[in-house]
């Protein structure tokens, strides 16, 4: 199907002159060469999104997406669907994780019913941008129509649009999740199924097996989806499919993209076959514990700096990445070098 | 030789009372089991350490230890040996990495001049525990007297117990001071020179193969050195002593040690030959990119949380790690438990 949709253009970073003055500022830092290690490729990466060698950690904000999925009748998933809502009361009343790290680290938190299988009401604190009450069961029929598709993508990037920082980090919440993510995996990648499903929130090694099954049958049945958005549209979940347009609008803007795990990557999969420019503006924050994030993140090219074993989502891991990243800007902007400092150089040569 | 010093006794954190508490705790927070992966396993140190299920991160503060090494004379550093002092007065300036991750993590810093080879006199913000102006060059003999060691380890245990907090970050300065701790870890765990020696600050292969040369000699030289706090004074550093004696006095007042890269983690292969329920009590912080550093945590069965490339020293691993910490005991604190929020639990059987 066409997805009705127009998607910003992303320009790459990539700027030689900058590169080498990005360099030289790290270079000239009161350190052996190198040796804040991935601070400071991180550090250089801000610099050519920033366009600058004064890099700033802004308002930085995480957005978590919320949506129920149709699929869930496939018994795919080792909690009950009302989970996705009630996990959405408790962000509201500031009892989940994310909540707690993002207050940790002076992030702030939005917190979007993208399509939740819930009547919320008017409440404080929670974006109301449902598309539906959930998606179709993608093992039947596609998730979503097409223009529920651009819907989703286009509250996504209006959401983008409107945020006052440079930083942006993606969580979401939705029982059955991982198997959108894992479909969305498994058909754009061509991985075997086996490679794109987990445990999720704890199956047993039966619940995967039949979780695996689900994901493969249902990616023959729909053979024909084969354009990125199309996939999204028949396989994903109204909050994969508005954190992809929010992740495209936020590196159309030239904001840091803070991706969190298997299925904030798998909405960056969809972006990135759109626009693959989108990966140079984004941070992997870690390497999840579901089984086939690692290989995601491999196949998208991506190094994540943390590596704690958190299959939780919610933006968990975007949360307890965001201080390295204010490391990252903090040694460029606050060190003293060589020449300031007046500390010696390395030696030419080795004394004899 | 014998060292002339009574260390405290460090008693093991293991409490199976205590230890179940700490995992219903954990297990009831709104959460998939086990979903925060290190994070729990930290939470429930942090509790066993701290005897408690209300864990607290307390005035957390680094100390830095500088001093200088006679070891220099064998041309194993890329740097000149003034850098020791220059760096000591960039960390009085503010201008260093550790200067800057501690001030980012609100973490309190105390440098330490432990016996570098420089008149400071007296200065603000500059803790005076200078045991000599450097030790001897332990390719020729033992690096410091019996005395001399006993008075740093007395110095550290001292420091240790005037911190007011119940976190201690460990880290040091000292040109020449990998080729020290490369020895110590050759001597005391019998791998072989090559497995024990890196780059340092950023010598080439060449230099690599003489330090390795160098440190092999010294240990064949000083054979009979093979008691842990004798070996200590043959090859050690006045910072590396006295992070050693710090590191047992704040153990045993049941302080959590934040353990930094390649040398701090030297100075506690000592302690821990000394009084191995030391390392009940520690933290690292991360893996270093210094040659060596990977295979001695691992001897030490210790696992990193970061690992990032960093080979700095200063302290900065454990300052970078100290959010994490935090974030371990912040959602022990705070997060909803399923009953609080009204969350539903696990499914008793995957759905039909």
């Amino acid at each position: 199907m066409h997805i009705p949709v127009s998607v910003p253009t992303i320009s790459p970073i990539a700027d030689a002159t900058l590169s080498q003055s990005l360099g030289d500022a790290i270079n000239n830092k009161t350190k052996p060469l190198g040796s804040l290690g991935r601070l400071e490729s991180l550090a250089a990466q801000l610099g050519l999104i920033q366009q600058t060698t004064r890099v700033t950690i802004d308002q930085p904000a995480i957005l978590v997406f919320a949506a129920d999925h149709g699929v869930v009748a496939e018994g795919i998933s080792a909690y009950p669907q009302d989970v996705t809502w009630q996990m959405v009361e408790n962000f509201l009343a500031n009892g989940a994780a994310i909540n707690v790290f993002a207050r940790q680290n002076n992030c702030a938190l939005r917190v979007i019913d993208a399509g939740v299988n819930h009547d919320f009401g008017v409440r404080d604190g929670l974006i109301d941008r449902k598309v539906a009450n959930g998606t179709n069961n993608f093992a039947v029929e596609p998730a979503m129509s097409a223009q529920e598709c651009a819907t989703a993508l286009e509250y996504g990037m209006a959401l983008a649009r409107d945020l006052p920082g440079n930083v942006v980090g993606f969580g979401e919440m939705g029982i059955g999740n991982t198997t959108a993510a894992a479909a969305l995996m498994h058909n754009l990648t061509g991985q075997p199924a086996a490679a794109c499903v987990g445990a999720g929130t704890g199956l047993d090694a039966n619940g995967i097996d039949h979780k695996e099954h689900v994901v493969a049958a249902a990616v023959v049945h729909h053979a024909g989806a084969r354009e990125p958005l199309d996939v999204l549209a028949t396989f994903g979940g109204f909050e994969i499919a508005m954190m992809t347009g929010a992740m495209l609008q936020a590196a159309a803007l030239r904001k840091v993209l803070l991706i969190d795990g298997f299925i904030v990557t798998s909405a960056l999969l969809v972006a990135a076959r759109v626009q693959p420019a989108i990966l140079d503006y984004c941070v992997f924050a870690h390497c999840s514990g579901e089984h086939g994030h690692a290989l995601l993140l491999e196949l998208l090219g991506a190094r994540p700096l943390l590596d704690l074993g958190l299959r939780l989502g919610e933006g968990t891991g975007s949360a307890l990445a965001l201080p390295l990243l204010h490391a990252a800007a903090n040694f460029l902007n606050e060190m003293a070098t060589f020449a300031s400092a007046q500390v010696s150089e390395q030696l030419g040569e080795r004394p004899a």
